[in-house]
């Protein structure tokens, strides 16, 4: 990884020394950057940007070139270091994104070649670089022609859509799924891929000044009823559908209470974020009388799980399929230039506890 | 069903009218009492006596003599109109108790006989009363040498205990299961499966003025470590260990949050209580990042789910063999003439949301 070749690279190895003998095509020398932190505190001010020399990939190393890389909040908390999972610092913030092969070692005998676009297969491979040299073990290769702000931001929001409609509870056509913070990234995922398999959605959502423009634009995603925590008891549209037997909760607190007493005897709720800073709160009758299940989803320790389970490729080419015909869309985004990196970063703090566009990262390189 | 038989009974039909030509030992006609409540509120105040004929059973029916009954905290909730489930009023209350047969209807073709011992297979049989009239499918025969107390309380409190060790994360000999309320009659149950087959368990209960009684209670009947609330988070004996994947929590609020904490990667936590009369509070990162699922159980519930399923005939066998050995000691109690209910319905409730003994009616039948 970068992050260790940063590292452990001497600075008297200079760019000139890497003539090794390749040939021609898999040599690369050039200057790339990176972003780093030292310490945990606010992104804004601990993450700085560094001038790295990239050296030529060896052995059975990869070379490539970052094209784009989100700032997701899971980086935010880490960099903040408020995250569950904490890297040894220095560290190369980013999670998601995806780059293109540029060289491959002497050594290499994988299946990546000069061209290729990839994602990460690993956790926390540090993104937010113009260049990562990394073993081929590490990346997943992905569709040439994907879109370029899909393929950054596929695997970690889409992903957790896609497995939580998938692995808690089976819903089929007709079902209902009830969600709160409906318009995160996530949130969308969930409402474009139940839209594929004929699935209801509710989707509830904080009230806000503009509210009515945010329902009109989830409604134009597919979801079946949008509503304000405040609309979702009374509204006749939520009680006319089926009770849903899964609740996808990203707030926590009484917003995910409030979603939990949606649910049909029997219905578990995942939780995958805690936006309102509140824990889960799960009424003892639900819980005994209604046989409600409170489970959590992480899409890092799904991946663990599932490094090279054949599932994991399955999901990925179920959503790239879904994104190439139309039916999912990536999330409302910004692409900002790596050298303001300042701006994403700035941009990506949630505001009142609500999160804005994705902010996503993207390299001159692309 | 006696309750509808009371409310069915025409007044003009005397005893003396029973004598309806039935072979010897089929008849019975003598009078009996039930407890009865017409409105939801303080059980001392809305429970009355009354003196009913006992008629005589008809076709398949089975009379049989209630011998004793608990009274249980959801008998009180019922009472107060506070539980999940009420019944239509007037209703006889007692969800549980034993009986013997003494007679059986004319048109009778099952296997039971007069002498035998029986609980109730249905929920809400009524048992606070004398005498029942019942189809021979709401009772379940159990061991004619079984233990009064142990009989008449072996269905709700072991049978949950033995369930929730069973039905949600596989625990066996070396495992852990941590519990609050540990002193409850559910928890006693516990302590003493869990000896039986091979669990450790670590044993939660609130500080009082005879803890160091109480502690030796619970360790006389097995517990393998018994703390304090305060005790709980800095208990060497507690992190020697194997850390828990299964926790039952009777308690919920700070209690159920403190003993779920405790939990090992991918435990689950069974609320069956909520004694604090607080929510089950989750933190989201025990659920997103330690994998903690929580669930609920209901022995009603399984009991509906399960009616005729051997599983319950295994379970009740299994607790039955348990208790003749000696390795299920019923739960701390104290026998009530029932004339006297008055005193146990009292000593029944909870005080500074503790529960003292459990308070079993006694019938002069026995």
């Amino acid at each position: 990884m970068w992050r260790r070749v940063c590292a452990a690279l001497p600075s008297r190895r200079k760019l000139s020394s890497l003539g090794d003998g390749s040939p021609p095509g898999r040599r690369h020398a050039t200057t790339g950057a990176c972003l780093e932190y030292s310490e945990n505190g606010d992104p804004e001010k601990v993450v700085a940007r560094r001038e790295v020399p990239v050296p030529a990939p060896r052995g059975d190393q990869v070379l490539m070139k970052m094209l784009a890389a989100p700032v997701n909040p899971a980086d935010i908390n880490t960099i903040q270091g408020t995250y569950a999972v904490q890297p040894p610092l220095p560290s190369i913030p980013g999670n998601e994104g995806v780059g293109e092969v540029v060289a491959v070692g002497d050594g290499y005998a994988g299946g990546l070649q000069p061209g290729d676009k990839v994602i990460p297969r690993v956790n926390a491979l540090g993104t937010w670089r113009t260049h990562i040299i990394a073993p081929d073990t590490d990346l997943i290769k992905i569709p040439c022609d994907a879109d370029l702000v899909t393929a950054a931001t596929i695997a970690v929001n889409p992903g957790t859509a896609y497995r939580m409609l998938k692995d808690f509870v089976h819903v089929g056509f007709g079902d209902t799924v009830i969600q709160n913070g409906a318009n995160s990234a996530v949130g969308q995922a969930v409402i474009q891929i139940a839209v594929a398999i004929g699935v209801n959605t509710i989707n509830v959502v904080r009230n806000r000044p503009n509210i009515e423009e945010l329902k009109d634009y989830l409604t134009t995603l597919g979801a079946t009823v949008v509503v304000t925590e405040e609309e979702l008891r009374k509204s006749e549209k939520v009680k006319a559908l089926p009770p849903p037997r899964l609740a996808l909760n990203c707030v926590s607190g009484r917003s995910g209470t409030d979603v939990l007493r949606q649910l049909a005897h029997g219905g578990v709720m995942v939780t995958y974020g805690g936006m309102s800073r509140q824990p889960v709160i799960g009424p003892v009758g639900s819980l005994i009388f209604h046989d409600i299940t409170l489970r959590g989803f992480w899409m890092t320790r799904w991946n663990k799980q599932h490094f090279n389970d054949p599932q994991r490729q399955e999901m990925l080419d179920h959503l790239f399929q879904l994104a190439k015909s139309g039916k999912l869309k990536p999330p409302d985004h910004t692409l900002v230039p790596f050298s303001d990196y300042i701006v994403a970063l700035r941009n990506a703090m949630p505001k009142q506890g609500m999160l804005g566009k994705k902010q996503i990262l993207k390299f001159n390189n692309s």
